[in-house]
């Protein structure tokens, strides 16, 4: 438990992301977990891991069902909520994250190839993005980039 | 039935995607939809409409609806299929039509203020974007920006 680098906490829920991406490479998935939460209780609403074998779906990431896990009891939209996902999201996400109105996006990793955060089309920061989340990157990002090291690694 | 802007035949698949759209708008859903065809067949595999309403969902985008029905029974990505939608696809979708491979995009209307093709982050022309579908834009147009723009007339 510690401050992320703007003073917040995140201890919990980016634990529990890291979790999921551990499970998803048990599962030989990519492993990237990420965790909903409601901003105003802190209560876990959805937590997922990548699935894209599982489900036999090439969009299937952590951070899209999560939110589509989520989003049908709140109205559709998840106004309010936190995402905390292992990696840095990539545009599709990104996108997803706009339309459900996240609050507050937490990531780990950078993703210097697939990253449409801090990378590549750096979607919110374009000028016809409509929702723009506080985005707070590198909150667990040694132990993320582990995991995709080491599951990675041990494709080849 | 006449040809696209690059001599492509569409006549069919488009139409399919405008009906659509048509049944989004009839159960008060902005009006989008969607077609997606294997491109050596040329066999409808899906075809879905807009449904953020319906699904209580707001990534419920009909071309997300249409890749993700159809992206099971052919192993989880839709290489060498041609997807037609009648809006210039978002970053969301966008970002999914690369994950999934699809072969070629046809889309109606633009969508200056939501498109992320030809508008905004402009997607497939990143140097990060790892898939590009040949894209041809303008097909279906009119019928479609006819759609969108009596259903928000009526909406006012």
């Amino acid at each position: 438990m510690r401050n992320g680098p703007d003073g917040h906490l995140w201890h919990g829920p980016m634990e529990l992301a890291l979790a999921q991406a551990r499970a998803a490479a048990a599962a030989g998935e990519v492993p990237v977990g990420a965790v909903l939460v409601d901003g105003a209780t802190g209560a876990v609403l959805a937590r997922a891991a990548n699935a894209t074998i599982a489900r036999s779906d090439a969009t299937a990431h952590a951070e899209l069902l999560a939110m589509q896990a989520a989003a049908p009891a709140r109205g559709g939209r998840l106004d309010g909520c936190d995402l905390y996902v292992t990696l840095e999201p990539c545009a599709m996400c990104a996108g997803a994250i706009a339309w459900m109105r996240i609050r507050r996006l937490y990531f780990g990793a950078e993703d210097e190839k697939g990253g449409a955060v801090m990378h590549g089309p750096r979607f919110f920061d374009q000028p016809t993005c409509h929702w723009r989340p506080e985005i707070y990157g590198g909150i667990g990002a040694d132990p993320a980039a582990d995991l995709l090291r080491s599951f990675f690694r041990n494709r080849r």
